[in-house]
């Protein structure tokens, strides 16, 4: 029986919106609340809400917002203001590309309105976060179709309720599989610097009561090694025409100590982590972050004064590397660009 | 030229031995006086002294202490609680084999003195020590003999001064390539879940004035991606006779990596290293540390109640994967039992 999931980390309470503050998990649940656009984009940079989908989603609130207040100080020339608003939000991250596209959406869907914009886009936002719960619970039952009973399985940095509309991506699928019994042990790696999987990913995991074992990233060869992990299941910031996956980094590290074991590599995210434009891994755009994320632990520096540090906060795992693509619409087995392109056109199990 | 290696972890003070505290640094640089050999058994498990050949120095100075202790209780009774010491003693850590290396020569030593064991004791400790420090200067030479001018290299957790009787294995390496010309930037991993990279490794080459640049394991594998780095040094807690490696936990998950991007494995240990007892890697004794170094953060929690951590402090890389063993006698190139067995035997580089 799947647990219903009681997790919002993205809450609509008109006129706000409220970001559960997941630099403050697992000590404390805060929620902050947002009636500015900009706030909301500073809110993205700062990683009060991440997650690809997540972003996605706020992004699309943020737009909501964005048009209230232009509306309120420029009444019916609200459209240059809003759309100027649409572009400080896109820039607030540059890898996950859920955030372009639910912007594009937003942007598109304000076309069409002439008169007061709060009410019409604000439906468009709440089809965006629905249609992503939606497809989180589609992509859980495809993923999971994949495992057979007594599976052992690992995961990096959190892809659950708190980085989605609800349920998860690739944690949608180990949440799913868990429940029809076919897992045997979740690990997840703590996924450094920012420690979403210990912080993040343990903590949705134990409400649940599904048992999980951290380890830190290193340890992922040795765990292979003994035989007690079957998948690397993992979500995505960007998924690229020919099946490349961009996602939080260390996902590149551990798919090539799952290949030398043999261990598979399943990638979860919905269509609109795919990003067609592109045509490989390579185009991606990389966010580094401020090197203090290595060289502290919370507030305090662990690493003597004048080290650098190289922080990429991504990393692009090529599609040879990778056993399944997982979207709402079904699984790319082995993904190509010419399955992928079928996948997007057709509603088939390739 | 070659800097002069400042840095003294372990110093024998008569009567005392002094630690400096690795679990204080790079906040406090602060020194720990031992007269007891018990205190010491619990100092290596407790990591104030880390590092496979300085654990084997420091449990050779706990010999002196031991014999010291005992003449002075039960004169010249001294031998079986002597005996009984080292048992003690070689029990505080299990993986790396200096430490019964060191211990199995203070003991053999001790069976040739009659008389009062002091003065005959600590001349031997003080051989292991001043020996290390002349197989690692040996060991820089002919580690960095391997290396072509501007080479990128990364290396995993601390083998510098604090690791040995002084200067380093890997690191040693590192140091003297450097001082070459050979090294155009250093890169060091954090190091998870102890941070012996951030907190050690960084502190010793900012005071060499080598760059030095963090990063997270798992961004590893986007640097090498990115063609900046040539060799992974590492350093071994134990090697058996076909050459296979233990070491710091994430070792053999970076040296799959490296593999993979066509970055040559150096692994740099003194012979006291090598168990040619062991055939192979699989029968070294991996030491499972406890869950709280992955789960909490200094002493905060960081991972929500009730998750589980799986925390195995060291790994095993098969011989396959490095491309050369570097010891004081030389260098082994894609090491084998033959080639290991020759190398322990003659003085030749093969």
């Amino acid at each position: 029986m799947l647990k219903h999931d009681s997790i919002r980390a993205i809450i609509w309470e008109a006129p706000h919106l409220k970001l559960l503050d997941q630099r403050c998990l697992p000590g404390q649940e805060v929620y902050q609340e947002y009636a500015q656009v900009l706030a909301v984009a500073q809110a993205i940079k700062d990683m009060v809400v991440r997650g690809a989908p997540a972003i996605g989603i706020t992004a699309a609130y943020g737009a909501v917002l964005a048009a209230k207040q232009r509306f309120a100080t420029e009444g019916s020339g609200w459209r240059p203001g809003f759309e100027a608003d649409l572009e400080i939000l896109g820039q607030a991250r540059p890898t996950a590309v859920n955030l372009k596209w639910a912007l594009a959406r937003m942007q598109a869907h304000a076309l069409n309105i002439v008169d007061e914009p709060y009410g019409e886009l604000y439906q468009e936002a709440y089809r965006i976060h629905t249609e992503d719960i939606a497809a989180n619970y589609a992509m859980g039952e495809h993923g999971a179709s994949l495992l057979t009973p007594g599976q052992g399985v690992l995961t990096h940095c959190n892809t659950g309720s708190l980085a989605t509309g609800g349920f998860g991506t690739a944690l949608g699928v180990i949440r799913t599989a868990y429940a029809q019994g076919k897992i045997s042990e979740v690990f997840a790696d703590e996924t450094r610097p920012w420690l979403q999987g210990a912080r993040l990913t343990a903590w949705e995991l134990v409400r649940d009561q599904i048992p999980v074992t951290l380890i830190v990233e290193g340890a992922a060869a040795a765990l292979m090694k003994s035989g007690q992990i079957h998948w690397f299941i993992v979500g995505a910031d960007r998924i690229t025409a020919n099946g490349d996956v961009a996602n939080k980094i260390g996902t590149y590290h551990a798919a090539i100590v799952a290949k030398y074991h043999g261990v598979k590599v399943m990638v979860v995210a919905p269509t609109s982590s795919i990003d067609m434009n592109l045509s490989q891994g390579s185009s991606i755009p990389i966010e580094y972050r401020a090197s203090e994320e290595v060289l502290n632990l919370g507030n305090i520096p662990v690493a003597a004064m004048g080290a650098k540090a190289f922080n990429p906060a991504f990393d692009v795992t090529p599609a040879e590397l990778i056993d399944a693509i997982v979207t709402e619409r079904g699984v790319v087995m082995y993904p190509s660009a010419s399955k992928m392109m079928t996948h997007l056109s057709d509603n088939i199990i390739l």
